[in-house]
């Protein structure tokens, strides 16, 4: 095997997967694993749903019918879950009151860091792995579909399967847009410009501008991929869902 | 190396450390591979602030002088960090908006995958991590000392240095209370105390019932570690601290 190090060097998100089954098992070898993740005061206030045939498909419209979403035999969806310690408190007598923000947050923590514990073990085994960032976008019909109790929230989704494709760099910034040392650097407008003049001048981001007939890249990111009235409609999806099933919750 | 599913098994998060300074290039190191997790868009919406001595003292207190803060040599605060790319689409003619709660799960969601990959990375190379929840509890602080920007929301602090102790296996749920195959499979009463059972005979929560004059685990937690009045002071600085400098801010 390789090194640890080489291993998280040379990871690739796979948005493109083999039709192979993905052994049950196997998938919950890698949650056990994963589940040894740190976790909010080893309180592990998160599940995991593991689904693939008929409940994927009735999953896949919530991810817009995305390729990673149909072509991957299976979707781990991450969930904070306050539902389990809940029931735990109410049965000793206590109540738990993680119905505020600092509580939401604990769940949203354990479940990422689950989650991207998952995604980890799942790459090392030579699966090929694809978070749905439109988890949150419709966590009302996937809680639905997943038949979740009050209290847990779907959150992120991850695409598996045996990986056909082997993606190449996706290029990050240079690591000093990313890292300060001591305290916050601030940045010059020259800084910012010179942070971004590489994957402005990649092909694939001139491919993309080209594309979306714009004038250059941020425009696309901001107008194309993630519009602000888009991310306004499923916010206040989002919050409404937060307040109905979590906020408000009889937990 | 063992093998990287013996590493992920094995691992432990450290809270006592050695006094030995750690290598800033080497930490610079370990965040150049932690960069390269995934990140919603390629966009990576997030930052890591490296802080040792004098800055280290300052954040301190802002995390209650607890000892895996005081006694590692370094503290990790990673942030979500709307700010330079708000910078990069206002020199490109454009704006990113955000400001929204599904905008701020893309920062939280990358800075916690960042983090993630991060611990996964220093522990490999024989670092010992400890995540520190208080980050949010004081996040108007933890900006003013690392002269976090607007837009740059810190959200978890990674403690490191070389490991003072091996600690045991913390113990956690079986897979069933973490793990469901389709859908949510929901939990009878007893299948709760069962999933719990195993935890609440340990020898260290028998243990931290006692110190706590409490009559069993589950009101250590709810009553005393996380009691609501607490989780919803906090909360209300969060949520006025996120109005201020995201929310409404002028990116």
């Amino acid at each position: 095997m390789e090194s640890i190090n080489d291993f998280f060097a040379s990871r690739r998100t796979v948005r493109s997967f083999k039709h192979d089954a993905v052994d049950s098992e196997e998938m919950e070898r890698f949650l056990l694993l994963a589940a040894n993740a740190p976790t909010t005061g080893n309180m592990q206030l998160c599940c995991a749903v593991v689904s693939d045939g008929d409940v994927k498909k009735e999953l896949e419209p919530a991810h817009f019918n995305q390729p990673a979403a149909t072509g991957a035999p299976v979707l781990v969806t991450f969930c904070a879950d306050f539902n389990l310690f809940g029931r735990w408190c109410g049965l000793n007598g206590t109540r738990a009151d993680f119905r505020n923000s600092q509580g939401l947050l604990m769940g949203v923590f354990d479940a990422v860091i689950f989650a991207q514990q998952f995604v980890s073990v799942a790459e090392a085994n030579g699966y090929g792995t694809c978070y749905l960032g439109t988890t949150t976008y419709n966590l009302d019909r996937i809680a639905e579909v997943l038949e979740l109790p009050e209290g847990v929230i779907p959150l992120l989704t991850v695409a598996v399967g045996k990986p056909a494709e082997q993606p190449e760099n996706p290029g990050r910034l240079p690591l000093g847009a990313v890292v300060h040392m001591q305290k916050y650097s601030p940045f010059s407008d020259e800084d910012v410009r010179v942070l971004y003049a590489e994957k402005e001048s990649r092909a694939d981001s001139k491919m993309f501008v080209a594309e979306n007939s714009k004038e250059n890249l941020a425009q696309v990111f901001a107008e194309v991929r993630y519009p602000g009235a888009m991310l306004r409609e499923f916010s206040a999806k989002l919050e409404g869902y937060l307040r109905a099933k979590f906020f408000k919750s009889r937990l």
